[in-house]
């Protein structure tokens, strides 16, 4: 990421956990400025290169996900909406994705914590042996404060952003966010290196990063939900070469039909590529991809699980 | 597509509503063989280029989704995969896209009839003045005949395939089918020039087809439904050059969700491009593509609608 002089940095001491439209702000911006924020990653620092599974079932969930922020931006009412430009990441050099009890798509056939640490760089994730990943960066968690008053959990992402999880948020993205208190209050967090859409397991490549962030208004937009722009989306970065392989789950329910979808991905790659389940469900969160290939089809839906087989090297 | 004067052609006239496995085949095939299959529209004929509204309030649903065969693949046993790889097609000059009360993912926003004719070769869909999308030609409805006796509609897709409606089984894509009955019984119909995933408004660029496809055997395969291979998803097809808007639906149902994404869209090619939304919801069709963002931070889920935004010409 290069230095710029007038960027002003925002560290991660400067963080908090949910969303609350009562907190102090650490920094007004005005349109137009980059701001720098440094990000905790989702464990807020609890887990470590060194840690092993039990750091995870150990983990202190009043301390997870924290968010840097508060930022003021000059002008933000309720009704604009807040554009938000993704414009550079310093990347760290290792992530973890953890199985963690009771969260995750597949939570009740995964009931034990589970941890895998990647190494990465600008370029790619080593996930494990002979499987190789384009690293994509993004803040997993990217949003405003609520009109409502209190605090908010962070957890579940909502009509004003947050626990968003959308990995086409990388490099060159612009999120345009509804804004809902005068200034908005920004906040952003949990930046990943690597996610597939769905993030299936409930992790992605897990990792602290500095993020530069852009930031403009576009006054009386009146979004319904958060929306965004793209160069392409972020399955576009997945290797090419060597094709895709895909799993559906067909049936009246969506929900049923994803798990179904990634529990038959989870199957191939034991039968295939030999992956124990456990590191298959995490690879799934990585680096596959959930699409809903139809939705008309009454009473039967398709839910298609897509996964590069270029990133078997 | 090219001739190959060994290879045998079925015939429209050989199409059938509905998937029952005490139909009489048509043909029986080797592993290896390849086969071409005439392809009526979903229509089966009864919409034609010179067709309005009225035509589509006037359907005669008894004769819609026809399907081409059932073929038998010698071999073919209950637990093994059929595999059929799509070779070829050779398209023709028009399609349609309707929206059909009662059906489609918002029919409760749309409940008037609506047509929108296409004109397209094997390069592009002109689907209206400076909107054109790349041709990516698909048998949405592609299966085998179930265990169960008995008449089984052909609208919704099962785990032995049929209606999937999943446009990344393109040329060259490879779908794997499991075989409930002897020799499989397959058939395959409602061939679309373009679709996106979801196909929202209930139908794609609808139009006949001759399709040419291979069938192989993968014996034990032991499929819970259907599983394939592709060179690349469908929606790399999209023009990139201009990037992509996306919209979002963000709640605890993911139907909820995919419904206020598509809403959303439709409320942007309105704002942004001055299209009706009845025009708005076919496009969203036939071009938005529907993605699970992330299905696992409790209670809400992101369901990503992604526009090319090189449709624009």
């Amino acid at each position: 990421m290069s230095k710029g002089s007038s960027i002003r940095t925002i560290h991660s001491a400067h963080h908090h956990f949910g969303w609350d439209n009562a907190l102090a702000p650490v920094l007004t911006v005005a349109p137009g400025e980059e701001v720098d924020f440094d990000i905790l990653d989702s464990s807020g620092g609890q887990l470590t290169e060194a840690s092993g599974v039990a750091d995870v079932a150990a983990l202190d969930f009043e301390r997870v996900n924290p968010v840097t922020g508060p930022v003021v931006v000059d002008g933000a009412e309720p009704g604009d909406a807040l554009a938000v430009t993704v414009v550079d990441f310093e990347e760290s050099a290792w992530g973890w994705t953890a199985i963690i009890p009771g969260f995750g798509l597949l939570a009740d056939d995964f009931p034990d914590p589970y941890l895998h640490i990647s190494h990465y760089d600008a370029e790619r994730v080593r996930f494990a042996g002979g499987i190789e990943l384009p690293t994509v960066p993004f803040p997993g968690t990217i949003g405003v404060a609520l009109a409502e008053r209190g605090l908010h959990s962070v957890v579940p992402p909502r009509r004003v952003g947050g626990n968003l999880d959308v990995h086409d948020l990388t490099r060159g993205s612009t999120l345009y966010l509804p804004v809902e208190v005068p200034g908005a209050l920004f906040s952003v967090g949990d930046t990943h290196a690597a996610q597939g859409d769905g993030e299936v397991c409930g992790t992605a490549v897990e990792t602290a990063m500095r993020t530069r962030l852009r930031f403009d208004l576009v006054k009386g937009a009146e979004l319904p939900a958060p929306q965004f722009r793209m160069a392409r989306p972020a399955a576009g970065f997945a290797p090419a070469g060597k094709g895709f392989y895909a799993t559906t789950g067909v049936g009246p329910d969506l929900m049923e039909a994803a798990k179904d979808a990634v529990r038959a991905m989870i199957d191939h790659l034991g039968r295939d590529y030999a992956l124990a389940p456990e590191l298959a469900y995490c690879l799934c969160s990585v680096a596959a991809d959930l699409r809903i290939s139809e939705i008309v089809d009454q009473p039967n839906w398709v839910v298609s699980a897509h996964l590069p087989l270029g990133i078997f090297v």
